[in-house]
């Protein structure tokens, strides 16, 4: 594997340091510098928001405090991530340049304040990042202390949906659109505006999509969540080219799981490693496994980006601050679930924040130090313990990475498009879809990659593509192929149904000579139409969405679950057509998660994808492993509860060197981490 | 009977058709007439959103590629209904006018797109829609394939209250105001200004009601409300005007139900004939009775607009795609639900639409043709034998016409007051009341017509005036007039209480004399304050308004049921006065249905309005009479299973000429069409 | 104590007059005078919204209007509260004068109309206030028959939160904050700027906060909000400085219950008496008891404002038409709802309104005089008999008041702080939960006074201060001073926790010292996670939120209650430590109401200030005593049934001078008005 951190090659351990919010109390660096060690912290990340302190006023910029504070830092052995300071613009700025303040769909700039919201489109706001990330990367930037680049904060969250509609971002979107489309009768053709008489006669015309303007043209829509997708992208890349003007450092950005108006497969080239910022809702539910699923979903995405490790850059030690009630962690549960990250992939747990700030809106986010007691909490002591396991697993853990040999297919432009479409049923709850498809490889054990229509299938034994609504140029090819190839494909209902500008598909489906199935209509059903399909001798309930389909004649497509019930009691809801060298799956309809669970659960055997750690995994427990020289498995008890897992072989605690076998109990909320025998059995 | 689409003579069926998004690609055109022809389509609705294909820049004009699709339907023996094309501006005319564009309450002008939404005060506007309609007129007013014009599409559908709020609107609604008051002191004294200090003393003051401005002043809202329905009536009228320079077709708009920015009965006088667009929502309850109910209602005012046959403009053969959930109609409904509205005096059954769009907003809203698989469709197949159908009985039924002689008054000034008010309750749910009044009849199997208050009241029977809050001038003699030449009629709480500025009438109830009755308060009650009504030998729950009332000392009113619980235990709860020839009933209060259905079958009896099909209407099954040279009756089965009627007399169906009496089994959603014997026994 | 209304020394029974409104029908005011004697009313409130008729152009003066009626009711022994006309502004005004309007949060200015929004900044509206009021001092201010001002009409209801954004009011807000913070440091400490890097660098850089601004700066936040309060009671001084200038009248504001944007206890020292408006919601619940302890607490914060009597200057005889459901006032309850607020301090019952109007938004609130049937209502009788019982009371109650020794903690700036936080629960509920705590003294019979961080705690036995979030400078101090006195002190969790700049407090509870107490986390958990405290033998639940808390070592204090579950199981959930002379307790969670009922119960009899009438009370009866040279109890029995209460001594009815004493049986609604034996035993 390739390094990345070359300045420091172990887990990190530490988070978010805002001591510029303390600079006037030298006493309190100290005490930091003294806790930190105390909690086996070895990396913060620090300049998130701090321009206003490195430059005060336009022009006169002030490095001297902060390069003092990764001196004193490192000098404790405690590594610094710097943050370009973008997150959030000074008043002096926003005062002088009204443009890079950005401007809602209701055409009203924002007033100054807040975070994450310039207008990344500004030619203001790139001068002024470009001045600042030079000047912080020429003082700072070859610092032997400074091991990253943590560009910006949180790109695109701005608390709607991440987008500009000033000016120069209308005019940056019809010269995106020029090139996209070359000429208007191209787009109009693509956008179908000749529907409701919308053709554009003139370039000027175009408008982004607003409340008080077009609003259901589906293509402009799309196109225009592409466009802000892309420019915020472009403004990374140039916040990068600054940084690196006088460093050599990797560079990442922190980003926020399932975001959807940036598409990450897009933003990953340009990175050389994946951070993101993670905050699952433990407590929220009757238990924590639905929060687990959710929570690896989300790991899983940031390892699959680059299919290589991560870091998690922000999570709570305890609570936040912005749900309606906002629970402690139960003892045990933090390092649960740190451990569950590096399971899934990453290389660090960092939080947010290390110190609680006196004032303002995060002051009772939670963090590793309180404004009272010290390091005497048991959130502290939670930390400390934490980071002491964390020193003891690192050299086992560290040249290790997940390895998976199934994919799901999860898909930005196509969660864009189908999301906005007044079709079937208004909420078509994509990310949900996706996450039903994902948590039966969760319960068995079996860690998955997520890819999107871009992406190589090649290497995958088991790929399934739920709700994949738009397909990409090429798309249904490289899927034909895969098949061909001897791959296992699931596809689902609504798959299919629109091309990459979002115009129907006409005639057939693009996968028909591969499904071996023909749609004929699409049945939204409400409480009044339960429904049920029966296979492998049980009877399952339907969800909504059901397909009304029938097999090609003479395709040799086999039913392998039929509707029970309705006018369309007898057709099929599950296919299986052998084709090529493999198989290609088609579900017809939404349905409980208990058939997802059966099915998936054949499909995991019959194609080998089953790396799973044990057949007697109980409610609530999972496993990943993470493979290397020597591959590691995580044993992750979600139960309050002690729960007895079986093991299917004999292998050594990382914590320990103990021999581990058979039955084992773990611990409520605890994390195991055992080492498979080596090849020679050692 | 007038006849009034005299080129046609009979049932239509077709719907729209949007052949200008397939231009490039003449072999669907063709393929549409093929299909058309499988499916007995004889007419479609041509030009509703084609401003930009007709005049794709400012003065330039192409009317030949329309003509010739008219030509080519023609001559396969489709007509066309020919709509101008002011639903939807192009882009040209919205970039150059920002005035033709609304202005919302916000003071916010619409950005161009969407659809329904110009300004109908704009001078610019109604330049432009008189230039193209002269055009429209001129080129294709005279087609032999032509036979009737659909002015505009849907009006004031604008997706919130229809209003503008332009200068140009403010400017014609003071015009307006002058031209009804005369003076600031009229207005003033009949808004009530002097009410918390809002005297007006310049006409320039005056500003149409606003959230962040004057929006509780109600004799303004109530007058904003009729000016807005007046200014597009006026346009329509404009409209007219411009098609028929070189054209003498008869002329339609299509209306959309009960909407209550409308008054829908001052727009009738201009029209020919009346047509709308019905999407009831099946299947979206427990059974289809109660959408069934609305929808016999909305085709009931449809044709009590004019007392005439009308249009059903648009429906969908299969779903919408605007509801939360979108579901199919099951096997059958289509039919039963096209026959429901030709029962009402429906004349057609026409579709939005012929074939789907392949992109924008309305892609996968319900549609004869689908993306896929051509005539191969359930859809289809289900669209193809009702055209055949239609067709059979189309000799039969087009000479016919419904002739209630019980009628429901509703007022479209008293539901803009009424709902306005701040009174007893919030939502005063006079739509919902006045359904609740109309089912009864629609359960015995009664038409009705809808008639309001400015209506002719002498030809009934029995007139009923549900939540008849407001009093126009001169109502109150018109109904005395009424009851005294020997009609029955129903008054309920919470009528009589302002006159048509919305001031309050002081003193005495203006119809105190005919009900005999005096109205001391009302109680709105919550559910922690249950009441009944004794009626009949028996006890019926009350709703939320009950009216606290006395009987007129020495007016002889006789009181039929009492209140039985809280501290107006045994006042009058409905009363009955004779008066001259006829009789009045005053119901104080909000019932159950069962007592609505107990009381008008009482009154129906009595009067002899009870033109009932029979006594032995199962649950979910209507009749309805079509009255002609040979009167037909079409018996509704809205049940998903079968369902037995008993038939008072001997009948023919009208399908095969066969006999039919006694009892007789209706298939789930079957409508069987009988007809009576004629004076001869035949 | 010091007689206020010098004129009319008598407890008032009438209420708000429109006069205005029916100057064309003279037959009416002749009419009114002669219903108002019917109804033994003595008291109006006139000229709240007659600008327009007053100053009907502006400079144009019409004050004979007013003169002549307020002659002819004193003329008939009714006197007068005359308004200052500011509650509404004529449309002359604000079509000239942009800047009386408001400015919304989002920057858009209002329209003309409604009421209570002009900017209390503009010069504008101060100078022609000033106008208005110096003429209307001049010209009525000496009448005989009119005896208080009632300045504007209340203050701040303007719909939203009180506040105006113009520009006037942005400077005004940064000339405030310069007075306050002297500079830019200061400020920027004060609101933690450091944070996101907000620094202000210039004092034109601040806004006050809104929805596309700034508004996560807690600081900032809570600094506009003392800032409106301020620039409205600043305006309120100049209004009745204007009235004073040719009057020596004394002056009230009508409050409206707990007015969240206005701190009510800063207005009062500039008002003679404080008065306020009634409105609570009866029967919308199962009972009336919640309710009725809410309108009770209400009463008893105006009685606290000054710790004297006080006016209901509003209240309606039957319905409001505001609510979801208006249900009228059962019989009685109207004496009931009155009578409380003499119980608790009230030396007036005053109605909105006396007549209703014909028009616009209020032609539906409830009225003495209805618009029709005359005297000849339920209502007016109900009005009629209570005018005569208030008569009969007058003597013997208006020389009386409540002299409380328990007191509640509320302040306005705790209020705005604690629910703007993002802390550990969305909704922090401070009202809800100071009623909660106010409850069981209601139940317990027990009067008590509300006070604010700034009061004097000194005269009390027992003060509670619950949710005590922010410390203002010195409030620590102060409570230390109270309990080594003597005094008994309750805090609860979440107390303690911000200085005035809403800065969290570092290291230690400002009152560690006196509660001996150390808190370590706050857990807010749902209903997943339930827990107990066990207190005084029994189980109690807790709420959502509960801290997690230590006894300080060594600091003697007592553990109480202790929680039963989750990690924190044995911690203590209530805490007594003695200090000095007196006590202090520890709430650390929120509990269910019976906990509280139990735990205060204890500490009324050990600090003796059950003062309780009986400990008898039955479900839904309370007594209030106001005290004077005979002390009075009122009886009140909320329950729609009847309840036998438990007299502790031998008391004189005042009614009719009966001897009461043992059991006592109350009739549904009945209050009942006992005087006390005198010291000679009479």
């Amino acid at each position: 594997m390739k390094e990345i951190i070359t300045k420091y090659p172990h887990l990190l351990h530490g988070g978010d340091y805002n001591p510029e919010q303390w600079i006037d109390c030298p006493q309190v660096l100290e005490e930091d510098i003294r806790l930190m060690k105390e909690a086996h912290v070895n990396c913060v990340s620090l300049g998130i928001f701090s321009w206003a302190k490195l430059e005060p006023e336009e022009g006169e910029f002030h490095f001297g405090w902060l390069r003092r504070i990764i001196d004193r830092l490192f000098e404790n052995g405690i590594y610094t991530i710097l943050a370009t300071p973008t997150g959030a613009m000074p008043h002096w700025m926003t005062a002088k340049y009204e443009e890079v303040r950005q401007m809602g769909p209701d055409g009203v700039r924002n007033l100054p304040g807040r975070r994450h919201n310039f207008c990344y489109t500004s030619p203001v706001m790139r001068k002024k990042m470009k001045k600042i990330n030079h000047e912080l990367s020429r003082h700072l930037g070859n610092h032997p202390g400074v091991i990253l680049w943590h560009i910006s904060n949180e790109y695109g969250g701005n608390g709607s949906d991440a987008s500009c509609h000033c000016p120069h971002c209308q005019q940056a979107f019809r010269e995106w659109l020029k090139e996209k489309y070359k000429t208007l009768d191209n787009l109009n053709h693509a956008w179908w505006t000749t529907f409701w008489s919308h053709t554009y006669t003139d370039w000027s015309q175009i408008h982004s999509p607003v409340p008080n303007g077009e609003n259901g043209l589906h293509g402009l829509n799309l196109d225009w969540k592409r466009f802000v997708s892309h420019q915020i992208q472009d403004f990374c890349k140039e916040e990068i080219h600054a940084v690196l003007k006088y460093s050599v450092l990797p560079v990442t950005i922190n980003m926020m799981e399932f975001f959807k108006p940036l598409d990450y497969f897009k933003f990953a080239p340009q990175l050389d490693i994946i951070s993101w910022d993670s905050y699952p809702e433990w407590h929220s539910k009757k238990d924590e496994v639905d929060i687990a699923v959710r929570a690896a979903a989300c790991h899983t995405l940031m390892r699959s980006l680059k299919k290589a490790p991560f870091l998690l850059m922000e999570s709570t030690p305890s609570i936040v601050n912005w749900k309606p009630v906002n629970t402690q962690k139960r003892p045990g549960l933090h390092e649960l679930s740190s451990l569950q990250a590096v399971a899934c992939g990453s290389n660090s747990v960092q939080y947010f924040q290390w110190r609680k700030s006196r004032g303002s809106s995060e002051k009772f986010h939670g963090a590793v130090v309180d404004h009272r007691n010290g390091s005497n909490t048991r959130v502290f002591r939670e930390v400390s313990a934490l980071g002491q396991r964390m020193e003891q697993i690192s050299d086992a853990v560290y040249p290790t990475c997940n390895r998976p040999e199934a994919a799901i297919v999860f898909d930005w432009e196509n969660w864009w498009a189908l999301e906005d479409i007044q079709g079937p049923r208004r909420d078509m709850a994509y990310l949900d879809t996706v996450l039903a498809h994902f948590k039966p490889f969760w319960e068995m054990g079996i860690d998955v990659d997520f890819v999107d229509e871009d992406s190589d299938l090649s290497g995958y034994r088991l790929v399934t593509a739920p709700l994949n609504y738009l397909y990409k140029k090429g798309y249904a090819a490289k899927v034909k192929a895969y098949v061909e190839a001897g791959g296992c494909y699931v596809s689902t209902y609504f798959s299919g149904v629109v091309d990459e500008t979002d115009l129907c598909i006409l005639d057939r489906h693009p996968l028909e000579e591969v499904l071996g199935i023909c749609t004929e209509e699409m049945d939204a059903a409400n409480e009044y139409h339960p429904n049920s399909i029966y296979f492998g001798g049980k009877s399952y309930q339907t969800g909504c969405l059901r397909e009304v389909s029938h097999v090609v004649p003479g395709s040799g497509t086999e039913v392998l679950a039929s509707y029970e019930a309705d006018y369309y009691a007898g057709l099929p809801a599950l296919t299986c057509k052998r084709y090529g060298n493999g198989k290609a799956y088609y579900l017809a309809c939404e349905t409980e998660a208990d058939f997802l669970r059966a099915f998936y659960a054949q499909l995991a055997g019959e194609n080998n994808v089953d790396g799973a750690f044990t057949g007697k995994l109980p409610y609530g427990v999972t496993a990943s492993r993470r493979e290397g020289e020597r591959n590691l498995w995580f044993l992750q008890n979600f139960n309050a509860s002690e729960a007895e897992a079986e093991l299917p072989d004999t292998y050594t605690r990382v914590a320990d060197g103990a021999r581990v076998e058979g039955k084992v109990v773990l611990k409520p909320y605890e994390c195991l981490i055992l080492a498979e025998k080596q090849a020679d059995g050692l």
